[in-house]
């Protein structure tokens, strides 16, 4: 008999509403593990700009309206909102036209640590002045903000209602682990494996399909919200391989180290092979061919750009020549994304046994995996006409 | 010399992102405490209807959006925003109309708990279907949700975008303890109390002065962000009595046993004169005629309904005749509401110790409580023509 709780399986429901990027402050925090992504985000700037270049400008009377969906809780978020909104600013300016008033939803699954966000958010410049006076104001925002929880697969925001999406590294993250993946008796289940990378045939179907069908689920949900017009920036884990189970940085991430420590509890009696095959990473980094199918077939967006971006390591150490120093960051780096998930299906215990064989497996690889561990984005912009 | 620590005066701006119901779910939270607001509540429902038929309906495509201000994180907000939509639905259907989408804003102080809001919303009900299958849906919500962090002092949307603001035992709140109420060389200094309740008249005029002008920083932010023909209900924290010394239910459960408290913590060296002299609990209950003049004096709104109603007491207890649940009852009622400033100001230790003795005071005094402690409401219903 399997040792109590192993059959537990995380339900499609408790996914919505338990994923989420490690909340807090801590040293395993996303807030504290997110600079690859800034970093990332950063570099992909002049790509924003152009597909913000495209968005349609409203009279000044008419608030002009941008999300971040999947915004987590840390600051890239909010850097990100603002460069936007100066940028769309800077365009009506250019018309000579006085800008509207602006809104950013931050939107992401109920789970999320929208309290930390809320107290990053800087305060409202004065609403006495003009929207210039609020623009001079240093350390204040000049839009109105909110938060949306939610599962962005699904409705979020009325009708015609938004200018312009943005999300960045979030719809690499499946709304479930496909079911037949975690059932014995399909050919599809992973057996031995915690993730796509490296799994069969049938199992990289499962997931093919499920993130298909969550990004046609997307769209389709924003090509409702969005106003005539509007703009969308996406940005996902992407691989250059057409094999899905060759999931490059995400392969390496979460099924090299990751993986092989979910043996390590096995073969030390901490866990049982049934918990590990019980739990998958509901992750899947798309080709370009995957992706721009379901634009394709949704058939409510316009391609302005659609490519695949080389966006470095996820790794950011001070000393490249510690390997304690590497290790530690993809055990924490792997934590900030996936560890909330972990916790839950093991138990904090036993979770942050797996995570201290993680940290040492990485450290006796650390210039491999320096050298090998790059991401490749998934870079869309388009338009909604 | 005063102790260390004894001068720090909460600032103004800190009030403003620190201010919050108690979160989180334990036994002193304000989600554990809240019953009799829920009571009280609901004993304005009718009120609250009238205010929503005076509402203007628009065309079914543009979304109906109603907004909680003061929403704190319990599931009291929840019930009301969902009591709004329904009716809002009924006169919908009423015209023989389609109902339009709805939008809900639950807004409150950045410090507010929305991440226990956030998971105690209910799922959005199946967006496949159409309005009226979302409405069969028990257990879930007919309406796109959102979080809005910031006072309600400023303004918090953009304009001309909402249709009904609803708020409940919040503008009582003042957005700060006024200056020279904790300046001990002004005459409104409020030496050796922690609140306006038998204060002198200089103290009393300040406190005032800062509901009244906080009142009308709220109205005129409305005024810019509300539809033409949309209404707004608000309820506070009022009292029956001329004189601003005598604050009624917020008297006895600010003026009485807590003030007391503090003067124990004194006797017993546990803390200096001085340390409660810095501290003031931010909170007015206006007399019909302080809320009237504000409202004519910002003019933008007209009164369709301005009256003093009695809400009944804010102790929920079991059994009326045990002292000790009438004595925690009081204690946890205080600290719910006050818990989170006196924590900053006592730190949480010497807070305990306050709270203790608010219990052990009130305890002591159980029947009295009982029979006095009635609270009366201003409630409020203004239309935006």
């Amino acid at each position: 008999m399997a040792p109590k709780g192993d059959n537990v399986v995380v339900s499609n429901m408790k996914l919505e509403r338990m994923l989420s990027m490690k909340g807090g402050k801590g040293e395993a925090s996303y807030a504290n593990n997110s600079q690859a992504q800034a970093l990332h985000a950063k570099s992909m700037l002049h790509l924003l700009e152009e597909t913000l270049d495209v968005a349609q400008l409203n009279s000044p009377e008419v608030p002009f309206v941008v999300v971040d969906l999947g915004c987590s809780c840390g600051n890239n978020t909010i850097y990100i909102v603002d460069v936007i909104i100066k940028h769309m600013i800077k365009r009506y300016e250019a018309l000579g036209s006085e800008p509207p008033e602006f809104s950013a939803f931050f939107s992401d699954l109920p789970s999320n640590d929208f309290n930390t966000l809320f107290q990053l958010l800087p305060p409202l410049a004065n609403d006495g002045g003009s929207m210039e006076e609020c623009l001079a104001a240093d350390n204040h925002r000049s839009y109105f903000a909110a938060g949306v929880p939610g599962s962005f697969y699904k409705r979020l925001f009325p009708a015609s209602s938004i200018d312009v999406f943005y999300s960045a590294f979030s719809l690499h993250w499946l709304s479930q682990v496909p079911e037949c993946v975690l059932d014995k008796r399909s050919a599809a289940y992973n057996n031995g494996r915690v993730f796509i990378h490296g799994a069969n045939e049938s199992t990289a179907k499962a997931y093919k399909k499920q993130f298909q069908t969550d990004l046609a689920g997307f769209l389709r949900s924003r090509s409702k919200e969005m106003k005539r017009g509007g703009s969308m920036f996406l940005v996902c884990l992407g691989r250059t391989s057409v094999d899905p189970t060759d999931q490059g940085g995400a392969g390496l991430l979460f099924g090299t180290h990751f993986q092989d420590a979910w043996d390590d509890l096995i073969q030390e009696g901490l866990i049982s092979s049934e918990k590990r095959d019980n739990f998958n990473i509901p992750v899947y980094a798309p080709s370009l061919q995957d992706f721009k199918e379901v634009v394709e077939a949704v058939g409510s967006f316009s391609i302005n750009k659609l490519e695949v971006f080389k966006g470095g390591s996820p790794l950011v150490v001070n000393q490249p020549d510690d390997p304690a120093e590497v290790g530690r960051a993809l055990a924490n780096s792997c934590r900030s994304v996936a560890g909330v998930l972990v916790d839950a299906h093991l138990g904090d215990l036993v979770s942050e046994e797996l995570f201290t064989r993680v940290e040492s497996r990485a450290t006796s690889q650390a210039k491999e995996l320096l050298e090998q561990l790059q991401f490749f984005h998934i870079v869309a912009s388009l338009s909604f006409a």
